[in-house]
């Protein structure tokens, strides 16, 4: 069931400490089948080291029920549901604690757009969602961290696909694209410029974010249908 | 002679360069046997390369005597023995100079519980000791800085497997937990939010400490009988 | 054709990844052949560890126009071509996001000259140039970012040799020197000595340049006909 | 000739990058047979990956002639006579550009004693040089470089294996001990509380140095008669 999309998983969640975004089990990826309509996600807690294919987990993206695997779905699942609920755009997700996305995150604070790049993968400052209320702390927790993500997004009028990124107050980042290979990418792309920003900011204080004609050329120098960068496809 | 419990230990101690916690010889684990109230701890100033199972010193925790082993205990030793006498509930503690908690006890401040990060394996603010008295540092130092450490959490009234570290003003971090495994896990948490927290605070010099309920929230998934992380056992 | 070049070009791209400067596909070196007038480089978005010497594209320095390869050259060609038009005396050029050359220039500042590890390779501060015009942007922008660099030089009365790096303001680092080899060690310095300014300053906050005369120094150990530091040649 | 120092100077000088303690092929390490007179020194740009035993230069600590060897030793080789000249009680000597050592050397800091890791090692502050006079640069620069690091200890009142190490003024540190061994082990020492420092301070911006009383126990602790660290030898 879902071998080829169990596989892609599986690849993507080994990148993760490939690209030194994790410690111990921290960090999952997912990918979502839209026919379907189910999910594979990594497993809770099982060591990156020893992770197998058949460790995936299907998961009904609607219902949120177990569909195949025998190990319980990252205890993230019902915030990855929550995205695809939401954005059909997306088909794959990444959550990690990795170091410096995470120092914005609890820094509460907006990664803006410094430099290119930020502009090559971001089209925009990366956002960080509010607080959340005690009642959703305390109710359906994972569930409402997602809800609290399309609120940001949809409040600020952010495209996911333009800006694939957000910082959740006070924990960390979740990245997504197209695929799950995508949303890694971003996971990556984060990290440098989460790295970068703190201390662009301590050499230039007041720094302002970058010129929008600049943001615009980087960004769709490789978006969009009149990308010019990489190879033709 | 506690062939098992030194394997554990000998493991724990090698595990602290593979996590990147020591440099040459510095840092030490120890485990307790509580039945025959014998600890095994690693020997002082054996290079982590070197060091085999049989190197493992077997110390008395009550009187401090080498019951078993060729080699010296590390320095540390009567830190270990004060508090494996304190807290019976332990089972395991650690101790190195990992660059960023050392910092933050340097500094003489406690790492503040900024995310869920932290909130996943440490339940509040980590503390840093008060300074050492001359007295204490020229009587028995390493048996007076346990007593500092206990001190510390019992007039702060914390819970040591609730909070399975210290920072000892001037000098580095102590770790703990129910195994040596346990408190080598903590050494890597408390180095992740110590690295953290000190560009959080660069992020927002004003930056309080994380909701209670968002503690609340991420500990408790983690930890206690209502768990919700990792397999069922 | 130019397979020797091709050799040298491919080797000084695979040092990128060795020396810790690029993500991803990020990066690229080229080397000019005076003679024929024409350049190599690394083609757009191929990954490093899939790189072979028939990768590399022929490109003609003056038309632009590629004369051998079938892949495209990187998307920064035009730069690569403005400099080697403008400058001579140079024969390889690197251009990266490696870290901390990039924090200065998102930062918009100069490197100044703040240590020997500076003097040794760069006869002054690093320059960053101005941010580009709108115009410039949306224009031809990565030849105009080559005729910035140009201008950059040009209005301080800089020697490219002598000061073989700039830093373009919101991007990062463009590198050079007589061979691609020459650029990516002065691509490698720059990043210690960027990572190195960082503190120097949160250190000594309103820390003045070096001494001009240590500055001639240490340069001059290294450079020019009087040069002792290495062996005789 | 001095075969067995020979090898113990290249050991020595290889555990540089071993220790990330150097770039392409900065730094150097030397020892002293006294009852020669003669110093075994690395030669002058040689690649690490590529020097053998014999690549090694004896050079005369009096006179400074190459005695052995066919390749021109190290540029700091006056810096080093100078040393072993003054100090009859050191053996061995390495200079580096350690990023963070070279940052506090760079800012004109001395490195304060801020822990019980710099304790074990530096019996109080690592000293910074004055700025070197034009004169001493222009004259004989490495040469002077010595006499500013032995003025720099003689006016402080200072013991060179009390303290093994010393920053150069926008230059970066050189270490010594007995041997080659524990000039390295300074170097790699200094490392880390230079690293610790910067950091430090940044939380604790007015740190005073350590107490005297701690400074005392563990500088004591690991040398002297009195020493209880490591085995019985």
């Amino acid at each position: 069931m879902l071998e080829q999309l169990k596989q892609q998983v599986l690849e993507a969640n080994l990148d993760l400490p490939r690209h030194n975004l994790v410690v111990f089990t921290w960090g999952n990826v997912s990918a979502v089948d839209r026919e379907s309509g189910l999910m594979v996600i990594k497993p809770s807690g099982v060591n990156y080291g020893a992770m197998t294919q058949d460790d995936m987990v299907v998961v009904n993206v609607l219902t949120g029920d177990v569909v195949e695997g025998s190990k319980r779905p990252s205890s993230d699942t019902d915030t990855h549901r929550a995205l695809y609920q939401a954005w059909p755009q997306i088909g794959g997700i990444v959550h990690t604690h990795s170091r410096h996305a995470t120092i914005w995150a609890q820094s509460g604070r907006d990664i803006p757009a410094w430099g290119t790049t930020h502009a090559d993968d971001f089209y925009g400052a990366v956002p960080c969602t509010r607080q959340m209320h005690t009642s959703e702390i305390q109710g359906r927790y994972e569930w409402e961290t997602g809800q609290v993500i399309i609120e940001t997004f949809r409040e600020r009028q952010l495209d996911p696909l333009a800006i694939p990124a957000v910082l959740i107050h006070s924990h960390g980042p979740f990245c997504w694209g197209k695929t799950a290979d995508d949303a890694v990418h971003s996971a990556v792309v984060l990290e440098e410029v989460a790295y970068m920003g703190i201390y662009s900011q301590q050499l230039s204080p007041e720094l302002p974010a970058m010129q929008p004609s600049l943001l615009d050329r980087h960004y769709l120098r490789k978006h969009g249908s009149n990308a010019t960068y990489g190879q033709k496809k």
